[in-house]
């Protein structure tokens, strides 16, 4: 087989690059190790940055998100008993999020591709990546775990496989830099056959500990608390988590979340992870192959559509123009914001969870910054500004 | 004897709030353990907030100052080799800072309230505080270790002692929280004569520390290098700071300090410390008795300040009004401007120290922080506004 750009994994890195490729002319073939189903249903993020948004519209592929995606116009940051809107609308010139669950966007990238009769491979097993540093890069796999070796030469590989994936340790140890955190806590999401509790996403600070309200549609909302990162979830019957919520939300005006049965529960862990560069000879890697980020700051779908969209327009500029100056500084461009991103997702997290290494100092200071953050309008819009996305910075 | 208001200490605080009351018609005495020699000539902090610098013109105490003192309406943060300008005027809507010494101010200050016959009373010893929770306190203390104990009669008490004064520890312990945080680090600063090596002051991070270029006057300046909190200064010779001084402040165009002889060297500890609250019955700390901050963010001096007019205001009521709603509310006041300011200054240390305890992704994310911070309007004018000094927030 043959192709222009190999994309290993069909994540939103892998389909949005797909679509942006064939935008313009450019042929490619995405390799999946899950099938098309497990692809569909695992409940990831939900908040799509204003930029990810006017991609989507950009590609056509917005019709589902409008009818069933929710824009927000702000957050509410909640301490001590009382909540501070963050009007992110008003404060960055008229942008917004767009809530909006990732599956559902991996639903629409997939339909919407294989209607253009793009070429998914779902399923495939033992993908193997060759001759990074040449010219005629190839990557190999399986159709299914007993079938034979089949082989795909091309120009690029976009490396979109997640952390676990092959493409990243395609790259010799001695060329790349891991950046690694591992924050002490986790978060227990659970679903909820409910009406929302809020317009807005609340995102609480208190003495028990981190809560989020969020929420999925008018029939199913998403919450989480901060738990212990080794907790186990069989230590959380409903109850305990509906306390837990009430205690942690309430307000001096007698605010409660609206319960119903809770559908699905599970602890993730919260750690940040960074690597770099995110490029070795014709291999560029895109999302989570790269970098990790805990979900606080709602980053991490959003950094991987950012990358297909860099990415996407180095190897258009190549076709077209035969220039590879943007390939050059690919994972430059990608770091910086990425970088950013890190940070913004690393403040909200100390911003707004209990850390047991706190003293009495700390938590005071985390006090202060929340008062600060929500009393200044540049505090808040310092928020605002990274909550819907800052730019891509493409200068030199 | 008999006063208004009992004042121990004439530091900023001390001294601004005998200013103050002076100015409403109240009567107060200054106590200071130390000789009015002692006290002008002690270096301290450089950096008057413009709330500073204004109350200074309001109270006719700003001729000296406006004659030696600098405005500056920005400061460079330097980092990788480059610097970034913060233009605190045009972020501010025209906001400066004052540079113009500590013991600058103190000889002001002495000076005024001694012709117009203010008492200060200097060298005192053995000062005690009595009667605290009760509507007649008094300060009894002995103008010499061998004078007799004499007695001040008060209806309040200022307690502007410093860190170490008896006022804080005549509060009982049960009734105050003391917050304390020591950095892992402390400041090696210097004062050169040479001219200035920059028109504006410079916070350098850099991997081998913190380097700051400031300045004192045309022919005096003063710069500071991080170095561990435990070093002896003996073990640096003036050709090694210079040489730090110049790897630390070295760009990519080739700046490097003007060098001059070296009058004075010393290394001070970076810590914070607040007293919560900062009154108990008719004692007021005011300043370093109830706060200390390092000295990154430029705050301590002006803190001081801040409590002196929050408390001016709350006693002037008291007065003029018989009310006591601002007194109640003083320790609220100054609490939600000293958290702030301990904020402040905890982010601008954390921005601009190397931590030996910093992973390689925490020093990532601290560029990032400088990254952003840099190029955002926001970030900038969240540095900006917090450095020229945040409004006291009077409100309930």
């Amino acid at each position: 087989m043959r192709t222009q750009v190999a994309i290993i994994g069909a994540g939103p890195a892998g389909l949005m690059l797909s679509h942006l490729l064939a935008r313009d002319g450019i042929m490619s073939i995405v390799l999946e190790s899950r099938t098309r189903q497990a692809i569909e249903e695992t409940i990831r993020a939900g908040v799509l940055e204003q930029g990810t948004v006017d991609l989507l519209h950009e590609l056509k592929l917005a019709d589902r998100m409008e009818q069933i995606g929710e824009r927000h116009g702000g957050i509410e940051f909640r301490f001590r008993g009382r909540g501070h809107r963050i009007p992110m609308r008003d404060l960055t010139g008229g942008k917004e999020v767009m809530i909006y669950a990732q599956h559902e966007v991996i639903k629409d990238l997939v339909a919407a591709r294989v209607q253009q009769g793009g070429e998914i491979v779902f399923g495939v097993s033992d993908v193997q990546l060759h001759d990074l540093d040449t010219d005629r890069p190839r990557v190999s796999f399986r159709r299914s775990p007993e079938a034979p070796t089949e082989f795909i030469a091309c120009d690029f590989i976009a490396g979109c496989d997640g952390f676990h994936g092959p493409s990243r340790r395609s790259i010799p140890e001695n060329v790349r830099t891991e950046y690694h955190k591992t924050f002490p806590m986790g978060w227990l999401g659970i679903l909820v056959e409910a009406p929302p509790s809020s317009e807005e996403l609340i995102y609480c600070n208190h003495d028990r500990g981190f809560a989020l309200v969020s929420t999925r549609s008018p029939e199913v909302q998403r919450m989480y608390i901060q738990v212990d990162a080794q907790d186990d979830i069989a230590n959380w019957p409903d109850e305990r988590i509906w306390s837990e919520l009430r205690s942690r939300l309430a307000t001096e005006d007698g605010w409660a979340p609206i319960e119903g049965p809770i559908i699905q529960k599970s602890i993730v862990g919260m750690r940040s992870f960074v690597c770099s560069p995110m490029q070795y000879g014709r291999l560029f890697l895109a999302g989570d192959a790269a970098h990790i980020v805990p979900p606080t700051g709602a980053k991490g779908l959003n950094l991987a559509v950012s990358d297909a969209r860099v990415l996407a327009a180095a190897i258009g500029e190549f076709y077209q123009d035969s220039r590879t100056d943007l390939l050059a500084r690919y994972s430059q461009i990608c770091l910086r914001r990425v970088w950013k991103a890190e940070r913004f997702s690393n403040l909200m997290t100390q911003l707004l969870h209990r850390f047991p290494e706190h003293s009495a100092f700390d938590r005071e200071i985390q006090l202060a910054e929340l008062d600060y953050m929500t009393s200044s309008v540049h505090g808040l819009s310092t928020i605002a500004e990274n909550y819907v996305g800052l730019p891509i910075e493409w200068g030199t």
